[in-house]
């Protein structure tokens, strides 16, 4: 597995006056499809709560290519970029489904630590998630 | 003391492809006027968490009047329409600042409650602001 | 048909400090789920604009019942209330999918304008959805 | 004049179950602040509409340094980093009121379109914004 893919409709709530989703949500959707990204390697939110791991997201970035309209269907491609054992980034595409059109690319960082604000070890606390990331950094 | 005034400036993130403030931003700003609503009666949100006062809304409704638009700065006017001890109507009246034009009318209705969701007795746990609403339901 | 079913799945970034889905959020909810409605009777936003129907939103009520937590699966339920030809109401139920317990039921209503801002007949305009609706009226 | 100062109070919606201002409203802040940028260098959204001139966003950036919450009132400073004629960066500096504490720094770039979405020159259209953009350039 070298990526995750995730779907999203665009609301009208989320457009504005341009006529276009504002800008601001695809920063939203990054997050929609990082959780999704998370649950298939087996680190979901709720399991890594009840584990004490919290990922607080340290930077995000987003180039816009093509705008997204009103009742589109987006697909957001997840990658794993790097992955050190502490810090973990991630990139993002985001393509229009019907046409295939570039709508969209970036990046997140983030990193594991506990409720306390402690940089923790994946390693110990989640050695199946750990084994996962790791195996995606070796295939690429 | 009978009402409560607040302002709020429409947002572009608050705009939709009608170009107006999405429907949606007004339960926003009735929030926004209630949380200042229980500054000024002395019981500011995070004083009152420390008490393990929670108040959440149990319901909210919005009749819209006329739209509102980018950068429209509109005053929140908030008064107490019901207070029982056990639980507490609010309503809401938005008018343009600039023209006084009437923009929407509401109201939410709320308990308090303590952090284990039971019911609790504000003129128990906060008195002063027990007798401020009281104040002001003999005002009426 | 007398209603018609909506699915949403609760999102991080819907998530307040309370720990659950704040509820300007099922104001939102209410909004995709009523085009969904729209566009199940054959009046989909964006033919309707096309033909020049602008249907904003007069008013909207919600009644929370429960609360709504992260990665809830939450069923919209949406129903025709009434529709005079002029004025058209709708009723909403939220439910969680997983275990039915009631979320919130709501209402809202709406009318039919043309860009202009002048109330339009759907009978002339849009005469298979006039029909659909008046439909459903009789089956109540 | 190098730079503008903004100011915004952390409102409860922008929660998110971690306790904290989630990270995509940090996006709408720059935005809420850009565009009190604009308006001091008189190049206001809505007088920039009437004279057909567009400025979409092509990228955005966010480091998150320190967490914000509920209530903290944050300043959002804007500054110019580069114009050409054609494209704009602009950088933004989040910082807590009360502490000074660093909560985020971020740039965004545009472009300057008309409504058929064509490169303008606001050389031409707004000399005047021209001119002041121009002359922050010279200041750097």
């Amino acid at each position: 597995m070298k990526e995750v893919c995730y779907e999203h409709t665009v609301q009208y709530y989320e457009t504005d006056q341009m006529g276009i989703a504002h800008h601001s949500n695809y920063i939203r959707w990054f997050e929609e499809a990082r959780i999704h990204f998370f649950d298939v390697i087996g680190m979901g939110y709720k399991e890594s709560e009840k584990k004490g791991i919290i990922s607080p997201v340290l930077a995000v970035e987003a180039n816009y290519k093509n705008m997204s309209y009103f009742q589109d269907v987006v697909v957001i491609k997840v990658s794993l970029v790097e992955y050190s054992g502490v810090r973990l980034s991630l990139k993002y595409e985001i393509t229009d489904k019907a046409t295939g059109q570039l709508r969209c690319t970036g990046k997140s960082k983030h990193c594991f630590i506990n409720p306390e604000g402690r940089v923790i070890s994946l390693k110990k606390v989640a050695p199946e998630a750990y084994d996962k990331l790791m195996e995606m950094v070796g295939e690429q």
